[in-house]
């Protein structure tokens, strides 16, 4: 069996090619259709009711181009609105990016500490811990927000010791606290990933930095292989682009976070409203 | 005659409060309703299509409170918006913040060399480099966007070498030009006064810095006093805000901008939509 439809995956804006990325290099063959709410974002400082909102719009707009699986790449979204989707959607699988980045967290962790960055309204909504604690409740956990690093990384700022030490001073009182020594960092927003490198360089070789873009992409795979979903077709899947705003400014970021550059004609401007 | 209707201002987010503290100093007694577009807040990275858009809405919600007068405190807005608001609402003063700043930038240069910073829409849209060269062409005027600066304010980060140091990394191509040496500055983002006397660390004693927030009082006064819309009651005036998004967040980041703190009674939930 072959399903050529679409994989819908939705974010704030452009941070949430970093899974598309994942997920291309994971499921070659798959066509995938990308909604970014450019208009409103960030998330990130929203409250959780408007972010919900416009959580439940964008999967709405998704579902009309008939996608076979949905993706919440955007932490803040599917902090708040996965288990909603998978409610309203209940037909096809809606993957949100904090299980997978929890599961990671947590298999890798061998001292049963781990630390979670992301926004302000990820952190203060508590859904890694949450995440976290589920799957097993004697790890400790503590998160940060780190508000700037999303305005870093679209800025493409990647490198360099006045950007390190702007990291630090987010992430030390994580790592400098003699009382704890995660072992495990979870990059809890979608932008952070452009920033891995330098992040690692802070934080030291001792602790693994867990993308959640890659495992959200293993769970994907997974389970369009256990429910039959795969496009088994061997030619390269498409990718489309949908923005409510900004498409030149999109098109411009895109690379960062995808790796290559989006020709404009994969680029369309619609509205979710 | 005395006018008691109150004075609208609206901005993208909470940034416009600095505007508002300074028609406080210089205009007490009057009445001030303030919009803050809180859910679709930044705008200095949205399309010049979206942001009129965003500001028609505002504009609009705002007269329904039978405003006298409306002043655009968003640069980005301010940018696109101002002169198609004057001519939607011929019957009131409406005033940006640009034209303000561009004036304040043109009188204090001794030298012809201005340097602006502001967001990215408002450095791409050139108004101000317009404004200034319609005061006098003469001038030579260089912009810079520094999108970082308005999260680093958002979060109250206004002092430190750090700081400094990033604040250097924007600054010092406009400073450290040997052909061009600006001796006025002006702050065209709402977010930046937050951040002045960082600034004037960077750039030094003999750099002047203009805040338009602080001219634009001065516009906004001597136009209501020539219309005869002052407010002559004797007594403090008003300040009621109204957001489009998480008011929580609006009060505690409100102290950084206005210099006081705002009473939860202060600030009410809208949908301009």
């Amino acid at each position: 069996m072959s399903d050529k439809r679409a994989i819908g995956v939705f974010d704030s804006g452009v941070g949430g090619l970093s899974v598309v990325r994942q997920i291309q290099a994971q499921l070659p063959g798959e066509n995938i259709v990308y909604l970014g709410d450019t208009a409103r974002v960030p998330y990130g400082t929203k409250s959780q009711e408007s972010v919900l909102k416009y959580t439940r719009q964008s999967a709405d707009h998704l579902l009309k181009h008939d996608v076979k699986a949905l993706v919440i790449a955007c932490n803040t979204a599917a902090s708040v609105g996965t288990k909603e989707l998978q409610q309203l959607y209940p037909d096809i699988p809606v993957i949100g990016v904090i299980e997978p980045g929890a599961q990671a967290a947590v298999g890798n962790s061998q001292n049963g500490e781990i630390a979670v960055i992301a926004t302000e309204s990820t952190v203060s909504g508590g859904s890694y811990v949450k995440a976290i604690h589920q799957l097993d409740p004697k790890t400790e956990v503590r998160a940060a927000a780190c508000s700037l690093f999303v305005a870093i990384a679209e800025e493409g700022w990647t490198e360099g010791s006045l950007l390190e030490a702007v990291l630090a001073r987010y992430l030390m009182p994580l790592f400098n606290d003699p009382e704890h020594h995660p072992d495990t960092l979870v990059l809890g927003c979608t932008h952070y990933p452009v920033l891995k490198s330098a992040i690692a360089n802070v934080v030291g070789p001792h602790v693994t930095l867990v993308d959640s873009a890659e495992t959200t992409a293993q769970v994907l795979k997974s389970s369009l292989e256990t429910q039959g979903l795969l496009n088994s077709e061997v030619s390269d899947g498409s990718l489309h682009c949908l923005v409510t705003d900004g498409p030149d400014r999109f098109a411009r970021v895109a690379k960062l976070f995808l790796g290559r550059e989006l020709a404009s004609t994969q680029i369309s401007l619609v509205d979710i409203n």
